[in-house]
């Protein structure tokens, strides 16, 4: 299969490192020095059994002049997916599928610029991985890759799953994919994006009163956000899991937590946001998390601390 | 007149030091050092103009023994005013008016539990002042105090006012003095609380387009908890006078500000907190608000930075 995966960082490495194994695959990424040394010396991921190998995906920081692909792995930060596949629209066949695993809901509005519903798959992974360095990508952890679509029966999308296990990425099918993505999706928009407004490590959320109130009532709304468009989530349930999340790691440190802390863009809008535009879809108010959304932008307009 | 001041703070400091002008005035703190300093060399004011004066107010660490007195001025923290007036009961008489011109609404709430309605008096002043050392206030600003009552008319206070004039503390008194408070109200709870919360300076709330987004948030809500409690306030207006404070101060910063930033407790419940409440009487939604106050608490609990 002829696959493009969008963005080198450390679960994009992992993906096309992984792929590269029985498919033509190719990462793009905008970082030319990234670029040069995959193309150079490989991809290695580092496996936390401390073994570690050498994959050879091509890599490109453009896609021109290229012909188009079977399938395109997003891997992008999520507020990037747009300006990456405009900026490899070349690649998009009618044929061509749009895969993504990112962090939040909503991703197939994004994917649905670029190509029909029909050729749209989202969905979840449970792999982990860090960046160890340029060209190095530390795998944290493996689960299963859960794919689905947004119209149809998710059986067409059968081939995909079993390449990708094929490859050592083990997947399958699930018509519920949209409820696994907002399953997976309450602690980063409740406790994470707290940690990166109050910046605290998770453990704090939990234990201060009024943080945990906070959370719990970003939990409320998420969860009649999910119902307003046909998600049925249990909210105590939620809030156990949750609470379980930060009193389990209560040094944990967020990725919305340093990308604040270092004054770097972070995802709340695809994350966060994306309760907010479920929220306007469904009909149900979600102040909290609207509040939440502007409080964490006007953050990163700061000075670095 | 025979007057106790609660709090010896910049404010308490003030009004303790004009009104032993003309009154027997008793200042009360719960610190020993400022106390004795009082007692032993007088409180100094130092004016705008560069000169000073020294004042003799009685002070002391407690009431106990002391009969009732005229009238109570309450000026410490508002987070402290029940329990101010509940370590000082004694000078509480059938005749004793409480008086308070602490920033944020609805304290004659807590007067209350302390007195009858009819001997609520509320209201705000124009004048500033900070500390300038141990039993030194900075006036930084004169202005007019305006008093006010709960129930009935505010004539009956003139006496107050008259008091306080002839003290160079220039007072009237006002039937729409809920409305004076509610107006001085709308920069603390938007703008200020904000700067708390992202800990950064006035002009970044003008200037930041997602503070900004937040700042007119909180306006909007806190018209509309007006509104529900029978004041009416144009939200143009009010969005155009708080913009000018920002612009206007650049680099100001607030006390809250400097209390989240030394990890101190700040006076968030009784004014965004008064906003809640207000809301709740009215039955106007204040989400911002309520998420406001709680974030703010989860930050008072933080180490200092």
């Amino acid at each position: 299969m002829k696959i493009a995966v969008l963005g080198a960082g450390a679960m994009g490495g992992l993906y096309s490192a992984y792929l590269s194994r029985n498919n033509d695959v190719t990462v793009v990424d905008v970082y030319q020095a990234l670029v040069d040394k995959i193309n150079a010396e490989g991809l290695e991921v580092r496996e936390p059994d401390g073994s570690s190998a050498i994959y050879h995906p091509h890599a490109a920081t453009s896609t021109e002049g290229m012909e188009s692909v079977d399938l395109i792995v997003v891997f992008v930060k999520a507020m990037f997916s747009e300006s990456a596949l405009n900026n490899n629209r070349g690649i998009i066949g009618p044929d061509t599928y749009i895969m993504t695993f990112q962090n939040g809901s909503g991703h197939e509005d994004t994917l649905g610029k670029f190509v029909d519903q029909e050729h749209i798959v989202i969905g979840t992974t449970q792999h982990n991985a860090s960046v160890g360095g340029l060209g190095v990508t530390n795998h944290g952890g493996s689960g299963i890759t859960h794919m689905g679509c947004v119209v149809g029966s998710a059986s067409r999308l059968q081939h995909f799953a079993d390449n990708f296990t094929s490859c050592g990425l083990e997947a399958d099918v699930s018509d519920g994919v949209q409820k696994m993505i907002w399953n997976k999706m309450f602690t980063n928009v409740s406790a994470s994006a707290l940690t990166g407004a109050l910046q605290v490590p998770l453990g704090y959320i939990s234990s201060n009163e009024y943080a945990w109130a906070m959370c719990k009532q970003l939990i409320r709304e998420a969860v009649d956000a999910a119902a307003g468009i046909g998600l049925e989530f249990d909210y105590d349930e939620k809030v156990a899991e949750v609470k379980a999340v930060c009193d389990n790691s209560p040094e944990g440190l967020t990725s919305i937590y340093a990308d604040l802390k270092n004054g770097r863009r972070s995802e709340v809008d695809t994350i966060s946001g994306s309760v907010v535009r479920a929220g306007q879809k469904g009909g149900v108010p979600t102040p909290s998390h609207a509040f939440l959304v502007q409080m964490i932008h006007a953050m990163e307009g700061r000075d670095k601390k």
